[in-house]
Formats: structure tokens, sequence, C-alpha cells
């Protein structure tokens, strides 16, 4: 790698349902964040993930949309996609821009407005992500490619309905630490148990929600982040990508996700670390049971041990590995481009101390896991306070 | 930069109306005929330029699906787009990877399947590459915006209604030399002249057609290049890339390409050459005013004078600098997120020696221009023979 990349700025629009919003103000509320944050007065190069404004918003050539309306010079400008991959991917091109010195203060942004279509329409959209020809015309819907997931790691490894419920209790408990969230609450069991049924045997409270949100980042050369900033300079040590087959049934396992297995252990070599060294994870929740396969695929439990993880406290505030200390995208919402993003967003807000009473105590390396489709693509990233 | 980059392979799918094939075989048909003729037996990342597949076929998650289906080892693989330049933005991405030294064996492909859907989704899916709440709500199409930028361009410069029909005549003579096109075949200035209007003054045979089809390259390491073929190394010289407006009432002069001016720019100083070396050029002839507009912002005509280019012989095949050698978007046809990968496809071929009847004699340099929208964001390669 040709030069060390830091993060210098944050930002993030308010997550929710954002009627009095366009798509462009909702990702230009959260670059003008990210830049104020960082300090600078220009941007060289911007990647922007998203995954489906074509048929959320009928608005396709976003990067030069949102270079446009963000008032930057002309300046090369990205989208890439990865369905909900796509802010991941957006963060690892960002650090590849600034790693080969084409550009020296770099903006990555992630957007998706999902809530300008009915729910039928979104639904559609999601499913996308899926194999339209052998999955999605079989009449197939996210929430049921994962509860197939979900029944075959009950069947497999005796994994409960109670153990998916805490997951979602986990993380909308912490969730309730954090403001921008769009359900910043707190749920009980009972509710979850009782929600309604979505495919069985998820629940809508195992569900992440439909959202409208922005989150992004300036990333710059470490040697010039402790020039600009003053703030903690947080590095990206790790980079991980990986795909795997975009349906489920080419799977030889469908309670594994090895592009996330591969896309880790990539990143760990590249940063020199390992699980063990892990202070704080922000992961993938789309559905409860993606959790709980995830944390197996980190190597932050055994195979088959994930449902107990949320239960036992390890993945909770105060536990030994944090996971998803900002809510998740079971209670942050999951606004599917700009998810990735966010993730960087909370592991740097806690690695520079400043989370408030959601903080991890003396987290010093974070990592994101975000993952498109039901595991067809994974981006795992790592950071390293400085 | 860290390594010199090498185009070690190229492939085509057949184009045009691809009734029989869907989205994956017209991609993983241009992807292995480029490896077959790399003489690889690895990929090590992929990139995939495509504007709308979810629009067109309701699929997005592109890059995973395409390198599960063909057949490679879970690599990285990432969907890029900006609209009509999705591909060449592909090519720039792919070139990044290898000089960043991420990875040695890189495929950039482009693919779109256009003819799914109906004439007015098509024309539909397309006008996402504009401005939709400003441009599109109004009623606006493609046509109608690149006929505004036809009709300034006559009045400015007194550009004549023949001069556009020229470049199309030019083109399809072109392209008549070139199989694997839409439209091989010749057309006359009087069948241009008569065709059916579309948004005066543009008519039929003015505006590129709706195309099934993709382009691959493989792309490495320029030493690893010298080792690995035995064909002449194509190297990469100069890349740029802009933004500009994606809303074309937002210009100061709508008969400019501000964009294609800034990418050309950066692409030269890259490269070290400026107009004068550039032996051929392929570029975005979406309208037969795009042309026109588009020579001049290269500077291969002082401004105001591209409308006699194609006339005057300069732009023609065994003119000083040939335009569209492949018969470019016109005749060869355009499936939006593959164009710009095959424009560096018919580069490489020339520069090869390859190009049989159509060959522009010592042809060393090579130049394409790949544009989004109505110029909203521009990709220009510089490529040269070793």
């Amino acid at each position: 790698m040709a030069r060390d990349v830091a993060i210098i700025g944050i930002g993030m629009s308010s997550w929710g349902e954002l009627w009095e919003l366009s798509l462009r103000d909702v990702f230009v509320k959260a670059a003008l964040a990210a830049i104020e944050d960082a300090g600078v007065d220009r941007i060289d190069a911007m990647y922007i993930g998203n995954m489906s404004a074509g048929l959320f918003n009928g608005q396709e050539h976003l990067a030069a949309l949102m270079a446009d309306y963000l008032g930057t010079d002309a300046i090369p400008a990205t989208r890439v996609e990865s369905a909900c991959a796509s802010g991941g991917l957006a963060v690892k091109l960002g650090f590849m821009e600034v790693a080969l010195g084409m550009s020296d203060i770099v903006l990555v942004g992630g957007v998706e407005k999902m809530t300008d279509v009915g729910t039928n329409d979104a639904t559609y959209a999601l499913s996308t992500a899926a194999d339209q020809e052998y999955e999605v015309y079989q009449g197939i819907t996210f929430p049921g490619l994962y509860a197939i997931m979900a029944r075959a790691h009950m069947d497999t490894y005796g994994t409960t309905r109670e153990q998916l419920a805490q997951v979602a209790v986990k993380n909308h408990d912490h969730g309730s630490l954090n403001p921008i969230g769009q359900y910043p609450f707190k749920i009980t069991l009972e509710s979850v148990l009782n929600s309604v049924m979505v495919a069985d045997p998820l629940r809508i409270l195992d569900c992440s929600p439909i959202t409208d949100g922005a989150a992004a980042l300036v990333l710059c050369p470490l040697e010039l982040a402790k020039k600009i900033s003053k703030k903690p300079a947080v590095k990206i040590i790790g980079v991980g990508h990986a795909t795997d087959s975009i349906a489920l049934h080419s799977r030889n396992d469908i309670t594994s996700l090895p592009a996330t297995a591969k896309a880790a252990d990539m990143a760990f070599k590249m940063a020199d670390v390992n699980i063990k060294k892990i202070d704080l994870v922000e992961l993938h929740d789309c559905f409860t049971i993606a959790e709980i396969c995830v944390i197996e695929e980190l190597g932050i439990v055994e195979k088959g041990k994930g449902g107990t993880a949320a239960t036992s406290g390890l993945t909770r505030l105060g536990g030994k590995i944090p996971v998803n200390t900002s809510g998740g995208l079971k209670s942050k919402g999951h606004p599917v481009g700009a998810t990735g993003v966010a993730q960087v967003v909370e592991i740097v807000t806690q690695l520079r101390g400043d989370a408030g009473p959601r903080q991890v105590e003396k987290a010093r390396i974070g990592l994101t896991q975000n993952m498109g489709g039901s595991g067809g693509s994974t981006l795992v990233h790592i950071m390293e306070v400085i």
C-alpha cells in the first residue's frame, strides 16, 4: 500500500421517514456534516454507495448529481453498488483512492431514500439484491430467504426462537442510547415474540425497517490528518471484500456466510490482528438471524453457538465484545446504501471516545461487517485510533 | 502511480437484440472471450459497469451475480455506475486496482440488456441519467436534451442539419466494416434527412439505438503482461474523470461539455501527450450532435467548427484523426453500461493491428471518451502500444 489512510470526518443525516426531504437533500446533509467535522475546505474526489435509486427514486447517475448539489468543483465522482453492501464498498474504494495517491481529500458517502415508494415497490426493489431469475421469480422475498437460514440454523444447531428475539432486544437497548436512529427505544422479548409474523420464524421485530438516510466520511492520508485535524486520527488498518453465490440455494451450507469469513480473513491479515484484538463490532443485522450467523463467521463465537451470545451478554454493551452499539440496522434503521458507511461512523465515534452513554470503554480497534443480499457480497473494515 | 498497467485481453458479446440470452449470459460471453484472449487461468478481482439493470432487468447486486456465474473463486467484485459512462468508470477503477497492487489480474466488464422491456420503459430507464426532479418531471427525454444542444449549436455556430447527418453517415461507413455491431451497414445522407423525427432537429438516424451487449478487458501490471502475453502490450498511459451539473439548464453554455474538456486535460497531462499525438479516437456519439461537441472539447477542431469535420474527411478512416472506426454508438449500438469498455476494445484492436479492413495505419496511441447523461460525467482514457 502506498499511503496510510485516516478518517477525519464523519456525518449523518437524521434517519427515518424523511418525507420532507428529497434524495439529494438527505445526502447533502450527511456530506456537509462530515466536511464540517473534518474541517476541510475542499473535496478532491467522491465515492457514493447506493443500492437502487433507480427503482426507489427514478434516479441513476447519482455521483454526478450529488457532486453537483454538494457544490464541488466538477470532481471525479463514482457511484458503487453491491446491494446492501454498497456503503461498505464505497468505503473500500475511497480507501484505495487515498492509498494510491489519486486524491488527498476524499468524501465517502452512502444514501438511500426508500419511503418515496409504497411497501410493495420497496420489497420489489430490495428483492433485486437476490437472483431475480432463480429466486425472485419463484416468489421469495428477503424475509423469506433469511427465514430459510433461520429455520436451518434452528434445526442444525438448536438455536431457539427466543435467542433470535434477544438479538433484537439487545440492539434496541443499544439503540435507545442513539438518538439519531429511526427507532431509538427499547423493546421487550414478549413484544418481539408476539409481533406480526413476516416469514416463519421471522416476525416484524426480527426485521430491520425501511429507512431514508445518509452517512458520510472524509478520508485523507494519515500524515495529512495529523496536520489538519485536531481530533484523534482513526486509521483504516484492514480492508476485506469477497463474494459468494448470489442465490441461497447455490450454497453448500445455508447457515454459513463464506463471503463474510473470507472478507474478515483478508482484513485481519492486512491489519495483522485477530478477533481477540477487536474491541467492538458493527455488523449487518438486517434480520436477527443475520447477527447470529455473522458473529460465528467472524470468530466471536464457535459455529453453531451464535444463538447464545445476546442472551449471555457477550455482545452487549459492557460485555466482552459489544456488537452494534449504534442500535444496528434493527433499531437505527437500514437505508440500504448508507448502512455500510454509517457502521464506520459509529466505530469512529466510539474510537474517538465521543459515544456518550453508549461508549465502549478503552475502545481502540473496531470492525465493521456489511453484507449484500443473503450474503452474496461482504465488506469488512478494521479501524484503529492512533 | 505504483505500477504501469497493461491491457492483455479483450472480448465482446455479439451486440443487438439478444432475446435468446439473459443478462448474465451476455456478460459471461464477453468476459470469457476476454479471458481466452488474455490466456490467463484466473481472475483476482472484477469491476463491472452497468447503468440500470435494476430498471431494465429487475436485478441489482450485479457484480456478485456475474462473479458467481463466471465461476470465479469468490473474488472481490464491484459494480460501478455513472449512467452511460459506467463502462469507462469500470476501466478507471480496474486501472486503479492494478496500479495500487491490490490485485494482479483484473477483469473489467460492461453490460446492459435493454430490450427485455418495451420502448417506453427503456426511455424511462435512460431518463434516470438526467435530473429526475428538475428535467424529467417536466417531460423531457434524452433525445430532447440533445436536440436542445443541437439547436443551440446550429444557432450559435451555423452548424447545419446536413452536417449532423454526415456524422451518422461516416460512422455507419466505418461500422459497415465491423461485423460485431448491431447495424453494420452504410446509410445515405438522404436516408438520415428523411428519417422519422424524434426531437427537432434530431431524427431517428441521428440517434444511437437500444442495444443488448457486453464488452470486457483483462488488465494486469505491464511487467507481468510482457511475461504472459504474446500479443503487443497496450499500456494505459492516461486516465481522466470529471463531472459537471447533471441538469443541462445549469450549464453556462449548453453547446459545451466542460467535463469532457477537464477529463481530457487530466488524461493528456498524465500521459504527457497532446491531441496531435493521438492516432485515433473512440468517442460518445449517442446522438450526432454529441460527436460534433466532443471533437471540439478534445481539441480536434476549434470550438464551433465541429460540424465540418465529418464532411471534410478529417475524422474519417484515412483522415488525419479517424473518429469511431468501430462504427461508434450510432452503428455498433449502445448497450449503455458496456459502451465505455467496448471503446477500449476497439482501440486495443487497432493498436494491435488487428482491425482488418478498418485498420488505422501506424496506429500507436488511441483515446476513448465516454460520457454520462447530457455530459454530467465523462471518462477519458489514453492507450499506447508498447
